[in-house]
């Protein structure tokens, strides 16, 4: 069984130390923190350590660390040629101190300390220098994981980009949903059928075939009448743009 | 128990017979269809109509029809001072043809052919002239959903603009995510489970507590090789204002 050490307190980190603990594949023997007490709730004492000299024995360290934080604690780490990987959809694997062999564990996904998810659906993407660690990083994955993806360094800032649009942009979306319904004295619960139907509806059916509404159907009226209701000229930029571009792709 | 008749068969018409159809607190008596072949998967061909002029007695008539065609099948129904409604979000009450009684009947939902919903979750925006009407504009939309909403006009109005950001343009942004995706040899599936976990969160989160990073941040760095690395013009244009509002909101 493969032996892992978690190092970081953070969302990721917490939600690894979880998914490694349920699994029955993998042994999760320490985590490193600065501050123990982060991960208190999760591990015992014995388990945590906030010194880099008395970290464990193990086959894999991950970094789940913050992505300016990565190249630093790998340099701290006092050994080498062992397998050291991060977490980061956005750092490059050679932020990597060179003294271990390098590789990448990247799940993609939004984690928050409130709401636990299933690992098990979670898509993890594996990237190493050398083909012995890519399969030690498939089966460690394959632990808490039944989606293990092969991904370059390129396709994993391609795949950090397209989550910036699905995931931020369109929690900003829902924001500016909720701005005009508090504007007008509507509760923001009446949209959250509709955002859990626009999100179901992508599994399946594809975003061209999925999209409707007033740019879809080049519906001018509705457009105008929209443009016209909406006060804010952050909302009406946007509302442009997107309507443009709906208009552009699926015209 | 209300009798309805339900005037059309599009999309919105056809999730609404069935939905009446299933409820036992509400009864269908009839539907329009100018071509009734597009209903006879759903009712026996004596329940249904292609003549105004057989219309059966009820106790409310749902027009769902589209928006430009409410006002034009309103005047052509052969009776007056009945309760006639229509199912648009963008649609004046007033369209409606005086000589009835008139009101709204908006499920804000986004709906397809080929996926179910469960309508008991679907809210239901009800308006009426008359406060008489209203009640009866309850306990119909109560015989087949839990969720209904007394919503003005105005309040209409913006409700169907802030979906058209939270849905319309969530898809599009969905469809941007699909496109970098596949320009880089990556399946859009990978991007799912975060696509999910995105509408989940706001289900116990605001959008505020939900909004997560580079903008969210400030990661300038992030942001710069993200905008180096996408090549659409169109693409970097919405990365770049979505960005700067998701600053100017939560920073």
């Amino acid at each position: 069984m493969l032996r892992v050490v978690v190092i970081g307190s953070g969302n990721v980190a917490q939600h690894l130390i979880k998914a490694f603990h349920k699994s029955a594949k993998a042994q999760l023997v320490q985590a490193y923190a600065r501050t123990p007490e982060k991960l208190s709730h999760l591990l015992d004492s014995n388990h945590i350590t906030s010194d880099f000299t008395t970290l464990a024995d193990a086959d894999i360290y991950i970094i789940a660390v913050s992505d300016d934080a990565i190249a630093e604690v790998s340099s701290q780490l006092p050994f080498n040629n062992r397998l050291v990987v991060h977490t980061s959809g956005s750092t490059s694997m050679e932020q990597i101190d060179s003294k271990n062999r390098r590789g990448v564990f990247y799940p993609l996904q939004t984690f928050s300390k409130t709401k636990d998810v299933d690992f098990r659906t979670i898509p993890i993407c594996l990237e190493s220098e050398e083909p012995d660690d890519y399969r030690m990083l498939e089966e460690l994955a394959q632990s808490i994981s039944d989606e293990i993806y092969n991904i370059t360094s390129k396709q994993r800032q391609a795949l950090h980009v397209a989550a910036v649009f699905v995931n931020n942009f369109t929690n900003h979306l829902y924001k500016i949903g909720s701005d005009v319904c508090s504007e007008n004295g509507i509760p923001f619960d009446i949209m959250k059928p509709l955002i859990q139907e626009t999100a179901a509806k992508i599994t399946i059916l594809t975003p061209e075939q999925a999209q409707t509404g007033p740019a879809r159907r080049n519906d001018k009226t509705t457009i105008q009448r929209h443009l016209d209701f909406i006060q804010s000229d952050n909302q009406k930029t946007i509302y442009t743009l997107l309507t443009q571009s709906i208009q552009d792709t699926n015209g």
